[in-house]
């Protein structure tokens, strides 16, 4: 059997117990990841994603399109922020984007030595879970938290793909976190926007007037695609 | 109002939100504040927490009465290991014991520069929020978890008490993990015990035939102490 493993924040990452042959699947909700899945159903070629501001500004000058933010808000010389909807645009078909937020690409830069990167979020959580299935792989999902902190936004989504995993019949729990999670997804389930207002993130976005695409992240199944990190690219390994 | 704030290990204390004015209580369910909770009510005067085994050793060779253990098992020079029921004996009445364990004590030392350190454990839940909402200070709740590792338990506990604290009007949840505690403490309220069963350690310490206290550890209120560091030394501020 398969293990899950789920870590709340990327605080406790290097505190893990599953250490090798790992798809290690990164969470970032409120937005990254949901945006990410967006632009790959939109056609989007790949994402480059970028911890540093410097390091945008570098893909920037360069000519690449870059997307980039920083605590909700656009960085000035950024082509376009966050939000998913900035992703669904003719314009951007086989196109690649440089690609920085707060939390979601610092998460991915830190976990890429340890296995393979594989992006989840609500829109692809049945194309993700099948995929994982069919690896060899134990799963560790990371949640990008806000800031080092839990955040509850991404540690529910995390029980709804240990759902998602757990009905296969080939993952086991691996560890109290994947059993809360699963209870926080249980909790709330029946109604995620509900759910999640509870949460602090989805009120400092309502305040920066930016939530406007809150009922799109919980739109289940709307972009079945498969993102993962090849080299420093992300490609959706999945035929749209 | 004054704020709840809960961390799930010790490896997110230095990522909290509350900076200032805190009551810190450590909660270590399994096994060690639930055991402090017990030794106070047993009427021990006194207890030293000591990270260190050598330091243990230290005090034992000065002439204290120690506990101590690691991974659930007794160290050899000590006098006993850390199950609730080697605390309660008339021979420890008015006796002070330097106390080591695997997870609790390290979280007492780690977080006593930063405010007044509270010992919680279901044994003391009604005496402990009481005595909170009598303070102006913020409350800290951190879980010491399993080797900076997220544990069932302690976060079920932490959301226990976050539901007493609420209940007396003058608090306010202050993060998403005091939301998420409380989520966890709804799902299992009914059956602690059976909720408790999923948790690894408990696992891990029915391996070793270190659960018999298991039903001890959830007679709430059973020993209406607070137990409080004053120096080097934790105290039972409630007369018994």
């Amino acid at each position: 059997m398969k293990k899950i493993e789920v870590c709340f924040t990327p605080a406790l990452f290097e505190h893990r117990m599953l250490r090798d042959n790992l798809n290690i699947v990164i969470v970032d909700i409120l937005r990254a990841t949901t945006s990410i899945c967006a632009a790959f159903q939109n056609g989007v070629k790949s994402m480059i994603p970028v911890a540093g501001i410097d390091k945008a500004r570098e893909y920037k000058n360069r000519g690449y399109l870059v997307a980039s933010e920083r605590d909700g808000l656009v960085l000035d010389f950024a082509d376009f922020g966050n939000s998913a909807f900035n992703f669904i645009s003719p314009e951007l078909v086989d196109k690649t984007i440089a690609y920085s937020t707060t939390n979601g690409t610092h998460a991915i830069e830190m976990v890429r030595p340890f296995g393979r990167v594989v992006i989840g979020s609500f829109l692809n959580i049945t194309a993700l879970s099948q995929w994982l299935e069919q690896q060899q792989e134990d799963v560790l999902i990371l949640c990008a938290g806000w800031k080092q902190k839990f955040n509850l936004e991404d540690s529910f989504y995390a029980g709804a793909l240990t759902e998602k995993l757990m009905e296969t019949s080939s993952f086991q729990l691996g560890c109290d976190s994947a059993e809360a999670a699963l209870d926080l997804w249980k909790t709330g389930e029946k109604d995620p926007l509900k759910y999640i207002d509870k949460a602090l993130h989805r009120h400092r976005l309502k305040k920066l007037g930016l939530d406007d695409v809150l009922d799109y992240t919980f739109q289940m199944d709307s972009c079945p695609v498969v993102p993962v990190l090849h080299g420093d690219e992300l490609v959706n390994i999945i035929k749209v």
